[in-house]
């Protein structure tokens, strides 16, 4: 990772200072380290930008590519920049000018009879909540964990939320999006001017694009669509145990069934012990980031604490009947796990929605908040490493098994875990690797371990949903079938639509020509 | 619609009688009229194949392209071709190879646990079907009105089908494709071999390309995973009647409503009255294709039958009490429409799935077959105009009030028309034009109609979701936001994979640059 940055010309930035306004434009190293990864070295300037951008309209970012374009300048895009485990708004190559949308934060259309949004880059999942509840609070915005981020930047990396709409990435419908010319293009039938269902239908006349501008570096979305959910007769909130470790895959064959029967829509959450105390501040002293405790110990306090050896967040919303029926449905089903409890169940109706005390019903209802960053352990950081498995129990069970005695041998620590069911068939198990801030021979160690545990975990056929910052290119060589097929396919559109390369260079593994071989700072 | 056709060099005909067995090659007239639209007119040569192949395996079909790509012979791939009404499986540029998959037709996988089945593009929804029921029926297809067409082939249409898994094209999971070298691609997890969720989970790591291989030329799939449905512990099969024109608005905002609510999955079928005697033969003489009617005819015609003007096809499916909950809902809702009825009420469960003797029954659950090959009006074809339209009562109202208008004055028929309900938010209307067959002037006046409709209602907002082979290049002139802006990125992904424009030029208006401003056969 010792690659010469590139260094931005002075011709460039004056260029950019006189396209945006005189705050508009940092480069100062205090200014651009309040945006980049605080996890990441302090001292370490692989991933810093040259300067930072606050463009705060589609013109104004479109002139900023524009000139991006014309002198060959990397430019990283950042909406809010907020999730840290991967990166945060750090570049892939040292010396890009960093575009922050932050400041492009207009709601620009809430419809309430068709329920859906249309949102800027800036907005973030706190924003849109105010404005819906402003509004009569007849429609939910399915939220993630933390409601700082930005809802289109948590798109653009296959991010998760937890509704309904969360599952399968239903939220995001039509795009606007500024090419790397600098010109704007829409996406789906929003290609045809004044077209009503831009944002309400999942396709268009032609190749469909939504899904190829995420994870990707094609061109900048500034205005997207997301889906809503009406507000239903009733929502409960549960919190489920699994007493022991061993149970784990018992329950994800249950949570697998009772989703195709209907019974859960939603994203439940299945959280590993150390993970429940983010969540629950009367666990507070054992959220990890201690050094291991023995397995015993883990037991004893989750048996201690009643919340289990893992938890399971759900929500169930629908008619008030049918929730009833849903919910007896769950709780029946999970009898079956020997010695489980339903920890928390908590009813609410559309006349009643709220107020939510609990984090999970504060999720189940719809209501973002940053509750999770005070449940953090102090002065520990976090990196994700997040594989993709199938929804049956024996699987998950075998790699918790394998995630749990790495953690302990090479990271001196419990799995910290946090799993999503991200639809019908398939999970996503996000594994927390603790960071002691300050110390760095121990950061240093643990991203070492992230990039081994990408090789040793991808070996054995599980793959990343989405990479850290630092490993984006280790994940991405896994994408080898036939010669690495999909990568030579993603790079022919690459240069086609962005032949300067100018476009977030890197970003997923996905590099422009002039960076291909070495060719160009930090390139692959 | 007068140009030159390809003219197949015969050195690459027999390149092609080199590389696939001799029964797979054909090029007489008869053979290839046996896979051309059959309601285009029969003298009229402007969307011929020169030759037909039948490749039987992948490595066959790498085979023929690597040809066509060296020889620089343009192909059209069709699956089965048997969507007539908007083509069939006819080439856009005449003297063009048509490739039929009919013959690459494995079920390669059928998972039980994770309820999905992976498919060749030769694999009719009737096959799967049939297999799924051999193997115990504990799985559901989402199926379409007709069983013979190809499940790929409706997938790489964005083709409708009935059941939740329809709705938001939501059953296409994962694909094998092959490229214009010849070579082969996997999208999403299916990148890295032997990954265990490349047919569980919506995205991959980097851009994700399964939409972009839809309705457009960019590769041929020969692997698609198709998600299937658990069958559940009861279903309704229901009709109800809307029995004026005037309350087909009141009607949409109703099922609107009920979607969101989740009483209503699935896709909901509306049809007009002549629509409805596809499907109930006892209507068999009012079919359509005779000639207007007057208005107070058909509303006469459709009093009489108690089917209603529009009839409304829907299933409900899940548990029993969520069944018995929901349907109470939607009869609730219903009877706000005034002298509406429930016409049709069928249950069934698990354990009784069937006998089905309704063309709705068989369709709700899971059971492809030809029924409406019988129903339609013997010796009247028809050709499809599909427009996406807001799922907002008085906006399907009024685009009906139009149609109908149109349709009586330009084509002396009642609008035949059959509306999905494709997700919470947007519907499809296709309107089906009358073809007299054997009538060369009528039908292409029809012809002249279709094109003249594209237009006037793509001026009111109303783009189609599909085009027939015939209008692709009108329909896709409409995404002009920006100068074209669509159309430009999408050429810049064909000329960068396809850079000889081999596969299907002109499909949904992609023409790669050998192509475009005239420079070749049938191009744009």
């Amino acid at each position: 990772m010792t690659s010469t940055p590139f260094v931005l010309p002075d011709a460039a930035l004056q260029r950019f200072r006189e396209t945006l306004p005189p705050d508009a434009v940092h480069v100062d190293q205090a200014d651009r380290d309040e945006l980049r990864d605080p996890y990441w070295p302090a001292g370490d300037r692989t991933y810093d930008s040259s300067a930072v951008l606050y463009p705060s309209t589609v013109e104004q970012l479109q002139e900023v590519v524009r000139v991006a374009d014309e002198l060959g300048v990397p430019v990283w895009t950042s909406s809010q920049g907020r999730n840290n485990g991967y990166g945060g708004p750090s570049p892939r190559v040292a010396g890009s000018v960093l575009i922050s949308l932050r400041r492009m934060n207009r709601i620009l259309e809430i419809n309430h009879e068709l329920a859906y949004a249309v949102v800027e880059p800036g907005v973030r999942w706190m924003d849109l909540a105010d404005a819906l509840e402003a509004e009569g609070g007849d429609l939910l915005l399915s939220v993630p964990d933390v409601g700082w981020g930005s809802i289109v930047g948590n798109s653009m990396d296959n991010g998760v939320s937890y509704l309904p709409n969360g599952a399968d990435f239903m939220a995001p419908t039509g795009m606007e999006v500024v090419l790397a010319d600098g010109s704007l293009l829409r996406t789906g039938l929003g290609a045809i001017p004044g077209n009503k269902s831009w944002h309400l239908y999942k396709r268009g006349l032609g190749p469909s694009l939504d899904a190829l501008f995420t994870q990707s570096n094609y061109g900048i979305v500034v205005r997207m669509g997301v889906w809503l959910m009406r507000k239903p007769e009733a929502m409960a909130s549960l919190h489920l145990s699994v007493p022991r470790n061993d149970q784990l895959g018992q329950a994800v064959d249950i949570i697998r069934e009772l989703r195709m029967s209907g019974a859960i829509r939603g994203v439940p959450g299945l959280f590993s012990f150390p993970i429940l105390a983010w969540q629950f501040p009367e666990l507070g002293e054992y959220m990890g980031g201690k050094g291991a405790l023995p397995e015993e110990e883990i037991q004893r306090l989750a048996d201690e604490s009643g919340l289990g050896r893992w938890g399971v967040r759900l929500g169930v919303w629908g008619d008030a009947p049918v929730v009833e029926h849903h919910v007896n449905r769950i709780k029946e089903r999970w009898a079956e796990i020997e010695d489980s409890a339903v920890t928390h169940d908590a009813r609410f109706t559309r006349e009643q929605w709220g107020p939510f005390t609990t984090f999970g019903d504060k999720i189940n209802g719809a209501a973002p908040m940053l509750d999770m960053l005070d449940g953090l352990p102090p002065g520990i950081g976090h990196l994700a490493f997040s594989p993709v498995v199938p929804l049956v129990g024996e699987q998950v069970q075998r790699l918790e098994g394998l995630l749990s005695e790495y953690v302990r041998e090479h990271l001196d620590g419990n799995l910290s875990a946090a799993i999503t069911v991200v639809n019908d068939r398939s999970l996503i198990i996000v594994v927390e690797l603790d960071l002691v801030m300050g110390d760095e021979a121990q950061v240093r160690a643990a991203y070492d371990s992230l990039r081994q545990m990408v090789e040793h975990f991808g070996k054995l056929g599980f793959a990343e949903y989405r990479a850290h910052l630092d490993i984006m290119d280790i994940a991405s060589e896994q994408l080898s079938f036939n010669d690495h097929a999909y990568r030579r396919f993603v790079e022919k559109i690459k240069d086609a639509v962005d032949p300067r390369g100018i476009l977030s260079p890197g970003r997923h593994g996905v590099w422009p020509a002039a960076y291909r071989g070495g060719k160009a700072p930090g390139g692959r």
